[in-house]
């Protein structure tokens, strides 16, 4: 029984159908843009059915797969299904999911890493080929025809903008008082014909609360009632809250000396555990009226925005844990008064993030001695996730911090080592890098400089002694002084993991007990 | 005598002095902020004079150094002279002089290398501590103390408002007809306070033509005569057409198929004389009239503005073979209708970069077969020059190309490698790869098809069987098929030119006739 609540449009109202119908409606080899983000407010049914068709297609002996193009992060059920049937050919611009990870790292799934603020762009320009089709949810079809979203905003606008046909999944789990979150912005184009994109601060609304969509486009209406994907949220540890505390301290002695002002800027903080400890330790700290002007809006920063500490927050999407989502549905109206969700094509822009004067703080796999960040991969070749919004925050921000614990798998993996083996943000775009042994800051400074201060401050006890031993010697035998590397040993660290699983020297050697540092100035 | 049409200023007039006497202000330690940019605009006498001090200054058993900050590239009277007496502690952001590069990579003088874009902004912000002293080149100093900007601007903006003191070289040689080339904007701020910087085309002007200055914080006037540094012009060889040539028919292609516009978007060319070959292989195409957003004007395109293919072209500075130099002096009253000289916080602007939709083409050390770039180092530790604007440009162009001859070292370096040994732009930034064998349209594609693609098109053919091999091999041993590397050998063509003064796996094997490709599609 269709309910006419959530679906007022009577076109849209005569094309309700059930995901495996919609799914039908896909052919082998199309282009899909799919909604989602940070596995919030993706479709929750058709690409199940899609994945059903794919087995019954190869059951049949014929070949299927599509390109699955979303926000960023999905879920088991679109990423995980698809994935896990080897229904996807080509995978564009993030993931995280473990299914489709594995599938990518065993060289079955082609996998595209894009700076989230270039995806709109690129589709638009072409560069992918057409898009057919676009699978959206949407929390309601509005009498005129207007999609109202859900939980993020992704790509949706150029989904439903590009796509020949249009399947809308109306999930009667997301609140119809998600209604007014959102700022869909109609304003960009191609060049020449680009404007400025008047967004002055971060609470600013240049758009109109729906997406738009030619009624004649829709092609099916699927109704679902699932809940977003569950971000678990792990409260913070002692690491983090030393990471945390380096942080805090940072940001008071950067206002305390005037180079930045007493609410700050707006912050930017990247998907995780870690920048969710930062953001819990900002709770009681003085810098309140805050913003946020970033990507996702985890439990930290709705807690900062509960609290008053965040008075505006602008996003593309929410990413909570279930008790964070049930916040939120039970204070939708408190809410919808200091959080926008906007396209990613503008939640990312350059020119609004370096307008806004972002304080960017990102998650890292690793980073070498010189300040050069790899923030996709592992060991060189295989991907974790991908570079997400990392890279339009890093180089455009105010300040730009990557944090990590200083170690990993137990103290096997260093995060600093000699030569990251894959580079996501150069020795330009990087400010400050933080472990829970201390904070490096990096602006101003030449790379041999940055190299010390990097190993006073950041690396963990066990390895600093290995890491001094390689620049040391490479101040002596490098055949340049600019950046001294030993490139026969550079990715030994590495290597030595590969082979040895430890990248210590004795991986015999008892691992001591976790030495912690405490914050050792700038 | 002074001249006083040149310096019309009562209060300027009164601070006239000699370049010794000027020099002697700069004390040991300070940071001096000089104007420069590509050899054009720097001051000609202070510098050396300067120079002379910190050889009096040592010979007395002082130490006598200085930060050093200009826009670029700068030229022997300046670097050279400076940086031969060990005078210069620090030094940023870009350079291209022998003696400092060699004093760089000897361990000598420390160098900050950083965006051209973010180097205004960070100094306002205070990252490299408070300017001292800005020493700026002008044409003339008009009765009211407005300087008159001569063949760059560059940072002279930010230095002449930044620094304590201010001391003006006005030179002669530098036309007085120069004054309305330039748009100084005056409109940028520090966060919170910053504006959408209000350039929708190639030739907005939104800015004054000259700098201020308030004349209590000029401390001398100096009075040279002398030119710019000549930027030799080599005209295009064999391969630098062939680069050329696949440049330009990638481009008609892109028009053909509706990607790009038949007056195609704001042109940007990086500094070199491949990028220079291209410009002039433009002269006939079909284009007309383009336009020019980008960082310097060389010869290539003033020839282009010159014969009207080019309508507008927005830069920062000139530079300039000296037959370039006289050509703009002997035409100064036309291509002032047609060029526009801004400050390089603007020419390199992300904001304007992407919302003017620059096609970016740049040159390149070498970049590795997953398509990442390295602008600035040799053999992963000395410095070439510096990665200038590449950066602002490439993340945010429409179209970012680099460009390079497949060899280098007659033979001996091959272009192509399988792991860069410095990344300065990463697979995220790199849409076009182009050597005299052919193109490589990197754009959608994941990572083992970029490797194939850069191989089949733009290696020359004495590396591309061992880079197959090393490609073939990942893919059957990496412990990841995402970015398949062997991590033991993903560095070993710069360690074998490092010890065998060569790439190539057999030394003695006599190196064939150049092999030149075709353009093989995309």
């Amino acid at each position: 029984m269709t309910d006419r609540r959530r679906i007022a449009s009577a076109s849209a109202a005569g094309k309700v159908m059930t995901a495996e119908q919609a799914a039908a409606l896909i052919p082998p080899g199309a282009h899909v843009g799919m909604s989602g983000f940070t596995g919030a407010g993706h479709p929750k049914a058709v690409p199940q059915a899609l994945a059903a068709r794919v087995v019954e297609a190869r059951a049949a002996g014929e070949s299927f797969t599509v390109s699955v193009w979303t926000g960023a992060s999905t879920a088991p059920e679109l990423d995980g299904a698809l994935a896990a049937v080897d229904g996807i050919d080509l995978r564009m611009p993030y993931q995280s999911d473990p299914v489709t990870r594995a599938k990518i790292n065993a060289g079955r799934l082609d996998y595209v890493d894009i700076h989230l603020s270039h995806v709109a762009q690129m589709v638009w320009e072409g560069f992918f080929g057409h898009l057919d089709i676009a699978v959206v949810e949407v929390a309601a079809i509005t009498e005129d025809g207007d999609l109202v979203p859900t939980t993020s905003v992704g790509n949706n606008k150029t989904w439903i903008d590009q796509a020949d046909r249009v399947i809308v999944e109306v999930n009667a789990a997301q609140p119809l008082e998600l209604a007014g979150f959102h700022d869909i912005y109609y304003g960009t184009a191609l060049p020449p014909n680009r404007k400025p994109i008047q967004i002055l601060h971060t609470a600013d609304r240049i758009g109109t609360p729906y997406f738009r969509c030619p009624p004649e486009k829709i092609i099916a209406v699927v109704e679902t009632d699932a809940p977003d994907r569950e971000a678990v949220f792990t409260p913070p540890n002692h690491t983090s809250h030393l990471i945390a505390d380096h942080v805090l301290e940072f940001l008071l002695h950067e206002v305390a000396i005037g180079r930045l002002p007493r609410t700050l800027l707006p912050l930017q903080s990247g998907v995780g555990n870690v920048t969710n400890a930062v953001l819990a330790g900002l709770e009681d700290a003085p810098f309140r009226p805050m913003t946020a002007y970033t990507e996702v809006i985890q439990d930290g920063l709705l807690q900062l925005v509960r609290s008053g500490m965040i008075s505006q927050a602008s996003a593309t999407a929410f990413s909570l844990s279930d008790a964070g989502q049930a916040d939120l549905r039970d204070n939708l109206d408190f809410y919808r008064q200091h959080v926008v969700l906007r396209p990613q094509e503008i939640s990312n822009h350059p020119e609004v993030i370096r307008r806004l004067g972002c304080l960017a703080m990102n998650g890292m796999i690793e980073a070498d001695i010189y300040g050069n960040v790899n923030s996709t991969h592992i060991m060189g070749s295989s991907i974790q996730n991908g570079i997400g919004g990392s890279g339009d925050f890093a180089r455009n921000a105010y300040l730009s911090m990557f944090l990590t614990p200083s170690t990993a798998k137990n103290g096997l993996i260093s995060a600093i080592v000699p030569m990251v083996s894959h580079v996501d943000h150069t020795e330009h775009d990087v400010h400050v890098i933080v472990t829970e042994q201390g904070l490096a800051d990096l602006r101003g400074l030449p790379p041999r400089r940055r190299a010390q201060r990097i190993i006073d401050h950041c690396v963990h006890p066990d390895f600093r002694p290995a890491l001094q031993n390689y620049f040391d010697r490479a101040l002596a035998v490098a055949p340049g002084q600019h950046t001294p590397h030993m490139l026969t040993e550079a990715l030994s660290w590495h290597v030595r993991y590969l082979e040895h699983g430890s990248m210590q020297t004795s991986p015999d050697r008892p691992l001591g007990p976790p030495v912690l540092g405490t914050f050792t100035g700038r």
